[in-house]
């Protein structure tokens, strides 16, 4: 089996047959499962008519609150490693929040710079593969991206260094630091005092710090990542890290609770804007948030039960991609110890091949460079899984046509 | 009593005597009082935990729905006088929509335009007394405000026309067409039908229409507002108006659900950017309101509920003012047939001087100026009056003061 024709030749006679009887699935985007959204059902019907104050007092049902509840901020305060006071709470998706803070940076500027951004051509580094929508923003805002890639678990930090000290148009940089969307990995220790530490032309350089997966767990022994925050108060750089995380994929993706958190002169910042935008946040969803989850042990226990439906889908995808491509050298692919993705690498130029072959038989994948910025992947080999949403039965399917795909770029 | 030194005598023993037995009032915003917000407890506790379904099997909990959920859409469409498919639902403050499109047209520009705003320099026409939640946005996103002064229940349309025929920087205008905040005046359909057809430099020329008090009657024969969209649908200008509202005063002021609606152009146009901005709005909150209030038959009923409460205090202000200072000449007052504020005229050059004795007294009001662009007054003349949110003994108290430190001018 290890001749390429004949595995090219038999992967094209399987294909044909999965063609012949086309399926409809869909892994693209990483969306919790109705399993894993039934786990926060008592959250939809927690409060009683008469539960609407807050710890202190505060009719949650009213205007006001722009921070947040002091118990939410507490529990973020908590999930973030930081004072509950340096902690805005928003609604339901952390990404607004990254957008608004970019599009008031592009604006008005950020503390410690030299006014608005949209002035300065500002550019943006982007270790890929990363989130899609990350780019998105940059696109969106006019941000020009540039790709730096990871060397392992780390993005390549001396292209980073040698980029952020020469070029002071490069305002900031995107970073999921645990379980990257969607390669998996978490950044290492070294790397985080480096990011901290790093000589930047750009005196309001930011790093988005996108920890969304912080509590995502798939395993009992998960990956330990060093607080970016901590790191930057102790560099002298507290303003340098930026926090973000959320609820989507803790209680319901579409009606979580958001927050972001770092120094005291961002939060301000960002405060004195918000004011400008905004009545307050959704105090009574904070408060159902804050009656069903209780705090960080609430939390971390609730996430076991995401991990016990999660799981068996990631060792899935692990078992066949071994089964079929095993090691025929046609594709390497992601373990992950937590998160939503496996990032699976086919030989260079395949990528956009084996996502095109995978749709006419059925299955849709992110399309093929969406981890890219301007969604280029340069190698033209990138593809990014998403097990959460199918049942274990679809999945299996969807990882054998996906396998096949591959398996038949075996004579290219 | 016409005297006016008698009674600026009097009226200054009087408030002497508050001053020696401070209070603790605050009449300053126009939130909703606990009794008022006690009307939607329900909606609290509406949702079963298996309830989560919209009527096109929508699961609510999950990711998606840029637009809203349809039985929403048809709601705040039936409530804007547009088609469904021509509403956007946002989350809990329609002052984040209309925030969201000014920022967006100045990152971005609007259908219609050359660009970006942030290039031209835009100014926006402020019919005033008007809304300084709007004023403020304008300022945070830097586009210059012009005053345009109310003559009645319109504003001087003659100048209105005037400048926009003249002036390509004028890019828009403030509306809150029905129980003006805080004149509590609806627009005439000659305004109306005037604001559709009048003639713009501009070519995206923008009506910010806040129809934040379109169901808000404080009588059963409420004041009737003309389509603006379809006014503008007539003249051919189906861009220039963009129409807001929320249930913010409806149901939970600070969890309500809020909309825009407009012409296709505008909604694809924002659509377009709110896909990068967001995973969608929160469709659990919107499934509870769809719920809660069903209809918009349902809305009318549960706003009568509210003008049970509020319209007591309304005519608590009427009272006071009318039997403190009458037919002095001191001041005169507005009596609407709906909204959320009474707006207080003082002689020229007394507006703030009388809020600065209310504080003394130990009650709060809107400070002076709030109502006009940059916080300035040229009159110095307009108080706004907030009654909804004391209990009305507090607000008979807080009219007593207010109005002794009015007629503290009789000599001025």
């Amino acid at each position: 089996m290890s001749d390429p024709r004949m595995i090219a030749r038999e992967a094209r006679a399987r294909y044909d047959a999965f063609k012949k009887a086309p399926v409809s699935l869909d892994i693209t985007r990483g969306k919790p499962s109705a399993e894993q959204l039934d786990l926060s059902n008592e959250l939809l019907a927690i409060l009683k008519p008469s539960d609407f104050r807050a710890a202190d007092g505060t009719d949650c049902r009213n205007y006001g609150g722009l921070e947040g509840l002091p118990e939410m901020r507490a529990l973020f305060g908590a999930i973030f490693e930081v004072p509950a006071a340096q902690v805005v709470v928003g609604d339901n998706a952390s990404l607004t929040l990254m957008y608004e803070t970019l599009a008031l940076a592009m604006a008005h500027g950020v503390p410690g710079g030299a006014g608005a951004w949209s002035a300065q051509k500002p550019r943006f580094l982007c270790p890929s593969p990363g989130y899609d929508r990350h780019f998105a923003i940059c696109e969106d805002l006019g941000i020009e991206m540039i790709l730096v890639p990871y060397k392992g678990r780390d993005p390549d930090m001396e292209m980073v260094e040698r980029l952020v000290k020469s070029d002071p148009r490069i305002k900031g940089m995107w970073l999921v630091p645990k379980y990257n969307n969607p390669t998996g990995t978490t950044l290492s220790d070294e790397c985080v005092r480096a990011l901290a530490k790093m000589e930047c032309a750009a005196p309001d350089f930011r790093i988005i710090w996108d920890n969304a997966y912080v509590v995502h767990h798939l395993s009992e022994t998960p990956d330990a990542l060093l607080s970016g925050y901590a790191a930057g108060v102790e560099a002298s750089q507290a303003d340098r890290f930026v926090l973000y995380s959320s609820f989507s994929k803790v209680t319901l993706a579409g009606a979580g609770v958001s927050a972001m958190a770092g120094s005291k002169a961002n939060m301000d910042w960002l405060l004195l804007h918000r004011s400008k935008a905004t009545i307050g946040p959704d105090k009574v969803n904070q408060l159902r948030h804050v009656r069903f989850l209780k705090d960080l042990n609430g939390v971390t226990a609730h996430m076991r039960k995401h991990a016990a439906i999660l799981k068996p889908k990631f060792e899935m995808v692990e078992r066949i991609l071994k089964r079929e491509i095993g090691d025929t050298g046609l594709a390497t692919w992601t373990k992950p110890n937590g998160g939503y993705f496996v990032s699976l690498d086919t030989k260079p130029g395949q990528a956009a091949r084996v996502c095109k072959m995978a749709a006419e038989a059925g299955l849709k994948l992110t399309p093929a460079g969406s981890a890219f910025p301007y969604r280029k992947d340069p190698q033209d080999q990138n593809i990014r899984i998403a097990p959460s949403f199918p049942p274990l039965a679809e999945l299996e399917k969807a990882m054998e046509i996906l396998s096949v795909a591959v398996l038949c770029s075996a004579e290219a």
